[in-house]
Parts: structure tokens; C-alpha cells; sequence
């Protein structure tokens, strides 16, 4: 059962303003909540089910499936819903690994699929621009598939941040630059992806030493930025 | 100014069935509807939108916003939809060139990007198995990106297909096959993408004679079916 307060609390929670206030955000369904509940960076405020997802040794709230459907951002709840306070991280360093660059992502869907393609890949650091979406959304959060556990996604102007890292290259995900096939293994740096119709701010493109392109064969305009993302990652930091 | 008639017909499209039987779809927002008048295997049948989208030469049905609305799949209507006959390519040939196969692929958004990746890549035939996700969905159609006007996407049984080409090598993307990096480039046959989450089924899986794998790194437990599908044609079909 629960008060009332504890329903706004959570309704509350669907928007960034309160997310950040409070340095929480909230799962849904068993899947991601299960992953996200195993992960040792992670602090659990509520747990909040129907009966059937009552786990033994965890404080559980248990609702009917109509009250979860009160709190939930899902057109169908599924069955549970969790908030957790958002993960701990070491401090960053960049100078030492590859570190991924997101310059004003807009989806939600794509911003926690890249999250996933960074974590698939071993990258354990991101840098978001602030006007990118926010990956603490339910939208990213679910896209994610649990890797925002593991994944430091960080909210820093890209420029000020390279300026304290003047030798470090940065590879940027541009639509004419060397082919990705042709660049050699990438073991650190800075690999930066743009908007998804934009591309990448000119303030940040100057910065680029290694302007990188996925050459097009066929006809299609564009690729969508995960799937660019994950390419690019592929060829710079998994294969040759 | 639309009839009753016209509005029911438009409003059924959004079912397969319909689609189906009248071999058309839909697609909305003046961006895909003016990369597909452009497309030169499609046949328009019907352009409805608001006074500013108005073209010349092109028979037009002026409506109101309020009027679109009840026509469109959208949640916030686009200016324009428009209706076409589905794109008539010629006769499919499997033996000389690279075709990808989906073996299931379910989210509509997933398959109109995978559309769009082997657009990218040159790759113009797409078989997908027939529980696959309808390509001529309007969420579907919206993430191929005019695409759909490109690529013949065909719905047939891989397996009974394959039969008919016994030498043709079948490249399968599983968890445990061969490194992607390793493989050396394809030039024709079959590359198989399995559904999102339990991948290629057994008998698909049986004819493969190349299994392989894009290797992680990190932890993510999965990577998304689309980016997957990039990952492995950028590696087969277009680098080294």
C-alpha cells in the first residue's frame, strides 16, 4: 500500500527537474529492475510490485496492478517499478582510455542504446553535452539494458573539458573524413558522435584531429546515430 | 475537403490487412513525403495536407489540421500524408550479390533502421521471415527513411528460399560463432540477423555456414538488433 505522498514522490520523478533535485531516477518491469538491483554502484530507495514479484531480503512495497499503473511511464506497467539512487562513479580520467563524446543526442532511445554500444565495447565513459537528453529518462534508462550501471554518462561542455586535455586526439564522427577503414586502433582519446540531424557544433568540430566517415555505398541519406555510434566504435577500438 | 469514404479508407491502412489487400501504405511529415514523390518506383495515389504544403503539379487534397488528425498515426500530425502504391522492384536474384535475411526482427522501428543500414551499404534485397514486423508500418516506414523506396524488402520462408541455393554461403550473426574482425569479405550470399532477443531459430541456425560473432569487450549483455546489423555489414561488405 501506498500514501499519497509517496505517489507524487514517483509521478514526480518522470520529470529531469525532479530527478536531478533528488539524484534519483526510476526503472520498470523485472528484467531491467532484476540487472539493476545486482549492480554494487547501486542504492535501492522503493521497490514497488504487484505481489507476484515479491523478492525475499528486499523492503517491497506491494500494489495492484492499478496503482502501478498510477505511477508508471509505461502505456502498460509491467509488474514492478524501482528508484534507485543514480550510480557512483571514480572519479574520471580521460587521458588514459577512449572516452565517447555525444554532442546534443535528442532521443532518448538512441542516447541509452549508445550507452549500451559504449558499455558492449568497454567504454566506460561518457560525455554528454547538456543539451542532450537526459539519460536518467525512463525512455534511456530502459534503452540502456542496465549498462547505466556500469557506464559513467557525465553532463560537461565537450570543449572546456577537451581545452584540459590539449595532446589527447579527437576523432570526430563527421559526413566527409577519412574512411573509418582506413583509421588504425584507437586506445585513447576523444570519439565524438553529433545530433542526429545537426551533426557536430562547429565550436567542437575545430577541435577535431581525426575528422572519421563511415563511407556510403548505397543511397540512404544517413545512418542513425546509435547505429553510426556503434560502427565507429567497432572499427576504432574492437577490430582492425 | 475529404469524403467520408476517404477518411474510413485512409483511417484502415493503419491495419496490415488493409495494407495487404490494397497493396499501398502511408507515410506522413513533409521530409519522407517529398523524399518518396521523388522515388521513382512509387506510384502516388492519394497527397492530403494543410494550404502550405500545397505543390504544384501534384493533385492535392486541401485539409485542416483537425482534419489530419483524424487521419494520422502520429501523435502530433505532420502537415502532410501521403498514400502510395507499394514499390514494384524486379525479380529478386540471391546468387550474385549480398542479401540480409531477418529472422524475425519484431519492433517495426528496429526493421525500418536495418532497412535503412543496408540502403547505406549497397545491400538491396531484405528477406525477412513472415513473423517478422510489417516493413509498410507507418513506424516502420518512418525509420527507413525513404528507404523502403530502395530496397525490396521480401517476406518469404529463409529456409525454403535457401533450398533453392544450395551454395550459397549463409553468415549468421550468433553469441558464440566466429570474430566479425576475422572474417574476410563477403561478397555475395546470405547474412542472417536473428530476432531481438532469441535470435536466429534452430533451423535457420542449421544452414549457417558461417556463424559469427561481434566480439565484446565490455558487459552489456546485448547489443541492439539494428546497431548489430550495421556492426556486422560495415565489417563484411564495405571495410576489411
Amino acid at each position: 500500500m501506498l500514501i499519497k505522498s509517496q505517489v507524487k514522490y514517483i509521478q514526480s520523478l518522470g520529470q529531469k527537474k525532479f530527478r536531478d533535485q533528488e539524484g534519483v531516477f526510476v526503472v520498470e518491469g523485472p528484467k531491467m529492475v532484476k540487472e539493476l538491483l545486482a549492480a554494487p554502484n547501486l542504492e535501492l530507495l522503493y521497490l514497488i510490485g504487484v505481489a507476484a514479484f515479491r523478492e525475499t531480503g528486499i523492503p517491497f512495497i506491494e500494489v495492484k496492478e492499478s496503482e502501478l499503473e498510477r505511477l508508471s511511464s509505461l502505456s502498460t506497467p509491467n509488474q514492478v517499478l524501482a528508484v534507485f539512487r543514480k550510480p557512483v562513479f571514480t572519479a574520471a580520467r580521460f587521458d588514459d582510455r577512449v572516452t565517447l563524446v555525444l554532442d546534443g543526442i535528442q532521443d532518448p532511445g538512441n542516447l541509452g542504446t549508445i550507452v549500451r554500444i559504449a558499455d558492449w565495447f568497454g567504454i566506460s565513459q561518457v560525455v554528454c553535452s547538456s543539451d542532450s537528453a537526459d539519460v536518467f529518462s525512463p525512455k534511456a534508462t530502459q534503452s540502456t539494458m542496465g549498462s547505466i550501471s556500469r557506464v559513467h554518462v557525465m553532463y560537461e561542455e565537450p570543449v572546456a573539458l577537451m581545452s584540459g586535455y590539449p595532446r589527447l586526439p579527437v576523432y570526430a564522427t563527421v559526413l566527409e573524413g577519412k574512411s573509418v577503414y582506413e583509421q588504425g586502433r584507437v586506445t585513447s582519446g576523444w570519439v565524438v558522435v553529433g545530433n542526429e540531424s545537426k551533426g557536430i557544433r562547429e565550436q567542437l568540430l575545430q577541435r577535431a584531429t581525426h575528422p572519421i566517415t563511415i563511407p556510403r555505398i548505397g543511397q540512404a541519406e544517413s545512418l542513425n546515430a546509435a547505429v553510426a555510434t556503434g560502427i565507429i566504435l567497432s572499427h576504432l577500438t574492437a577490430g582492425r
